[in-house]
């Protein structure tokens, strides 16, 4: 045994001798303790803080003596006195092993900090950006060994880093002397750590000691809005998010209508590129302006988006998306600088865009699979990203199966007669009273119920001017409960149902469920509205039946609802109407904008990258178009909840009636004619 | 022993034994025969032409009967048809083994052909250049096994090529499509094989079969004169050459007058960058339209350039290279797209530089060093790169040394009182008779000597207009031959020489070498000439000299000359001046534009980028600067030919009178101040 001081960290519990006289950070690096440091030892960073603990420990079977580490010497004093050391911080490369010791290393001090999610559910990120830090001091060019002042800077950066091999950035090579010498031949690299077997790449270069933070942008591209987050690389926080529309918009509402643009105009495709590059270019200008972030500061940026958004962002015409076999120009998650795209954020910016998983499935469904991790998930868990088109995941650590279904916007609002975006004033919440028939609801503004006291005056601004896509759901699942809707989606007439709230209009029969006021005409459900969504939720329902019948299983343990809608969405209402497998209730969670977070992951966590790249390739892709059962599923899957599968978990928690209200004339099946359509 | 027909490959040898029924190109690669084929045996490229042999071969050891190839194919007889195939060749992808057989792969089927070098003392260029091209069929897109153009696209050329990771620039995801489908999902890559580490990267997409071939430019950007050459990278061949005036020129004729003038006025460093590549993208465009060739084929591009030149070209502020420690910023080889150094080629053309050896030892020098190859040298050359600046080699098997010396402009015509460039009615050749003391000469433009019957009618057009470099060097030579000079550089008077062409000009005489007519008055040597040519030949004697002392050594094996000047100069008359260190006259040879050739070796074969980049590091540089033994050598070979020196195998074969014309006013020495330039 050597009889060389016992240096135990925690929390990792890594232990080693060292002789009397080891800086603690040389212990940490030869022991592989996650301990920062950007100045390579000089004490000038304080990123390797650390705090000695004394006393006896019987768990590490050690005692501790009150000088087991050095006193402190000039540099931690001058750093204290300029900068303060907080209590019982020592700075690991200046104190030294003199006897056994025991050091923790705190969270602020480790580079692969966790980074904490706010759902239970899910996994922590572990902070391991593409982006580090390293301060160097280079050697002065001398006449006598002529060298570049580069290969000068690479050779102090290799010893620094340990590569082999580093590159640099072409625009570094005009600021590199003037830089040098500014910094009296001290520098701040920022090294980029790309995908494996690529050479790290100094991206800027500021002279002296730079202590960052650096950052990174993680975008969500979507067809209606592009939602940026800028993120520190160093702690993993988000420090500013902002949103804005897509300036696409302006050639088309959905993706389709964009599709049919840059088809019928040459060079279409061309400028629809050119505004959502100035979109972007706007977005990280005002992200950056709002947290006070310096535009060079920010070096990686992270993009996830369908795969139409995607072709257009890159400069490729979608016209091979638009139509059979929807061949993707590539799939690959791409690398490149952020400049070949046409972002103007630093001139060593990187972007990376997740992979496509297939003409469907985009990059933002390969963010909401590296969020939610079903390849990682012990239970089979069945993922739906609801949006005007649906892509669904499913899968477990057994594998994952991938489709898209073309839901169409009724879920959005549209194609309902009352429907509306979610907007104050629009009906969110329902019940209706399975004896009474009569309605309750709240609307987008107000926490109170509209048979609560004040209601009126609650929504005196507001008013009551539709039903938004929750709303909706919410409505018809009641309205199925109570009776007034038949398994085939047909409304009974107010003699079948005993409610005059049920009238006739056209040949089928409305509910009414505001009366309206002097502003505002009643708002009603129409039959056509219930075809709507029937055909909305049969598309959703047939995709992940489809996944169910691959995967050879008739339920599934958890359903996760991502996205926007899915956030508001209330899982017994979405059951009732057959949108979703059959599940315990408490089964069902959200998981928000997963696709961002994926996006975010990705920019945090580099080896995400290589992670999510793999999972994609190992997906097996579903093409519902060219599945023949998938047009079963749906005809089954238009009945609410479903002609074939008996959802028995949802019925022995839920009253559903079971009246017909077919007298002949009605269109019981609730399919029809559909067509494709793409997420929103 | 193997039963299967023996196959033997000629000119390598390679032989093996093959299955009956194997294709001559699967044997070929199996052996590792270089036999060419861009179209991986489709029959379609027709590059893997062989030519059977037929009968006894006792030499191998075979007899090859009639029909030990397979017969024609339909492929074949298709091939002949429609393109012509010539006698006695087949396609070696459809002609299969039958029976033992010797194969002849000529010269236009390999794919590392020997490129023929004008001079005999210098290796074959072997053609291995950075780009190559691959045909392939891409798997058509199907919706059951979803992936994106690009990833099939990939497998197919992995496949082809047997790289396992190749990448694709960004500015080809958007043709790729079209172009997929245009060529009925064949296409042709170009693909370029970057340095050591690096994957290969597809730069360039045809539809269909394309046939190639593609080319590079070889550019030696000379701070006076742009020169480009045009190469075929199939055949290694020069189709064009073009050169142009350096734009630069109005900024100042020489290098440290531009060096000032981007100290003088802000962003001129920038100007004069914008300057060369303007220059340079009109050389591109005169040599591409001169050769008939298509931008679009040119991939490839290799630099070389003094330092200066390098830094203004890459847009780095050149300021300080003006200045002691002379630090470059940057000394290694760059690799580069063409595009981020402002050149308008093609979107996917790579440039690549080659390094610097030290701060005034550019990439010129390295192509020299390239070109003349003294670390493969078994006897000690010295190599002479001869312009206002002179880069310096020394060396031979066992290491290289390399120093640049100030030699100034005077053998360029400058600072000569009747100097001018060598142009039509320039005196380049002067003998004197050494008992008259009367000259004949040469002009540029006429094949008499000025004493030959109907020379003034040969000059009519041009007159007799000045001395060029070459023509000063050898006045003075046969001044020194002819005893109408002493030792010192002092020219004698009528009375001490004996003739009337000397005469007092001043405080020093002057030699008439012609007398004038007419248009133009007489042509004559002042002592103020020998004065500048002495300074500029001690200047490069003393760098030679200083290597020749590091390496310890009293004599070279061979002198090369390099460059424009090089090319013109007679050894003899350099050696009686000093200009180079004695040696037998038939060791001293001429090189041409070495730097150039540099360039186009580095162009047509990729392996020898990493061998100029390892020689480069290995190459020991002195800085005659700081080297206090410089000053006495200069000192020593301000004489003529040397006051130290003796020159024993120069003084076997030239007789050199030693007459002392100095009468105690004149400056004995030759010394006097320097001040450092730089090449032209």
């Amino acid at each position: 045994m050597s009889s060389d001081p016992l240096v135990i960290f925690t929390p990792s519990g890594k232990r080693g001798n060292f002789p009397v006289g080891t800086p603690i950070l040389t212990a940490a690096r030869q022991l592989g303790v996650d301990l920062d440091s950007v100045c390579g030892g000089r004490g000038i960073c304080s990123k390797c803080q650390i705090t000695p603990s004394y006393g006896e420990f019987p768990k590490h079977g050690v005692t501790v003596a009150e000088n087991a580490l050095s006193d402190w010497n000039k540099v931690e004093e001058r750093y204290d006195q300029k900068r303060g050391l907080a209590k019982g911080r020592r700075l690991g490369c200046q104190a030294t092993v003199q006897g056994d010791i025991v050091i923790d290393v705190p969270p602020e001090s480790q580079v692969h900090k966790q980074v904490v999610r706010k759902r239970a559910e899910v996994r922590e990120i572990t902070l391991n950006s593409t982006m580090s830090l390293s301060y160097v001091e280079v050697e002065q060019p001398d006449m006598h060994k002529p060298s570049g002042d580069l290969e000068r800077l690479m050779t102090a950066l290799k010893a620094a880093t340990g590569h082999d091999y580093i590159e640099i950035d072409t625009h570094l090579l005009r600021p590199l002397q003037p830089i040098l010498r500014k910094g009296d031949w001290t520098v701040t690299a920022a090294i980029h750590q790309g995908r494996d077997g690529r050479a790290p790449r100094i991206t800027a270069l500021w002279p002296g000691y730079f202590e960052g933070p650096l950052f990174g942008l993680a975008v969500d591209l979507g067809s209606t809005t592009i939602a940026g987050h800028l993120c520190n690389l160093s702690t993993g926080e988000v420090v500013a998010s902002s949103g804005l529309m897509n300036p696409q918009i302006r050639f088309g509402e959905d993706l389709m209508s964009r599709v049919s643009y840059a088809m019928m105009n040459k060079g279409g495709d061309l400028e629809m590129t050119a505004a959502v590059r100035e979109g972007l270019n706007q977005l990280v200008k005002d992200i950056s302006t709002e947290a006070g972030v310096e535009p060079a500061q920010i070096l990686d940026a992270v993009f996830v988006m369908n795969p139409v958004m995607h072709h257009l962002f890159m400069g490729i015409d979608p016209f091979e998306l638009g139509q059979a076999p929807f061949a993707l120009a590539t799939s690959d998650a791409l690398d490149l600088m952020a400049s070949e795209i046409g972002l103007d954020i630093a001139p060593g910016t990187r972007a990376y865009l997740l992979p496509c998983i297939a003409g469907h499935v985009g990059a933002d469904a390969a963010g909401v699979a590296l969020s939610e991790a079903p390849d990682k998930s012990n239970d089979l868990a069945l993922i739906v990203d609801v949006g005007t088109n649906a892509e669904i995941l499913l899968g477990d650590t057994n594998g994952v199966l991938a489709c898209s279904s073309p839901t169409g916007p009724a879920f959005e609002g549209a194609q309902i007669s009352a429907g509306q975006r979610a907007a104050p004033g629009a009906i969110e919440r329902v019940e209706i009273d399975p004896i009474t028939k009569e309605p309750r609801f709240r609307v987008i503004g107000s926490e109170l119920w509209s048979d609560d006291e004040g209601f009126e005056a609650a929504i005196a601004t507001t008013g009551v001017t539709g039903i938004c896509g929750s709303g909706i759901i919410e409505i018809i699942a009641e309205m199925r409960m109570a009776g007034l809707v038949d398994t085939s989606g047909l409304i009974g007439s107010a003699e079948q149902t005993g409610t005059s709230r049920c009238f006739l209009e056209g040949r089928t029969n409305s509910y009414r469920v505001w009366d309206g006021d002097a502003d505002q005409g009643p708002i009603t459900v129409t039959n056509g509205d219930i075809r709507a969504i029937q055909m909305a939720k049969a598309a959703l329902y047939s995709g992940a039946r489809l996944l169910m019948d691959k995967r050879g299983v008739d339920q599934v343990d958890r359903v996760v609802l991502a996205g926007a809608f899915g956030a508001h969405i209330s899982a017994k209402h979405a059951m009732v109407l057959g949108m979703i497998p059959d599940c315990p209730l408490d089964k069902v969670t959200s998981a928000g904008n997963a696709a961002g977070t994926g996006a975010r992951i990705a920019l945090l966590n580099r080896e995400s990258r290589s992670q999510i790249e793999t999972l994609v390739r190992q997906i097996e892709k579903i093409e519902t178009a060219v599945e023949p059962s998938f047009q079963e599923h749906f005809v089954n899957a238009s009945a609410l909840p479903n002609s074939s599968d008996p959802f028995p978990i949802l019925r022995s928690v839920v009253d559903l009636p079971e009246p017909s209200f077919n007298t002949g004339g009605g269109d019981a099946s609730g399919g029809g004619r559909r067509r494709r359509r793409r997420s929103a």
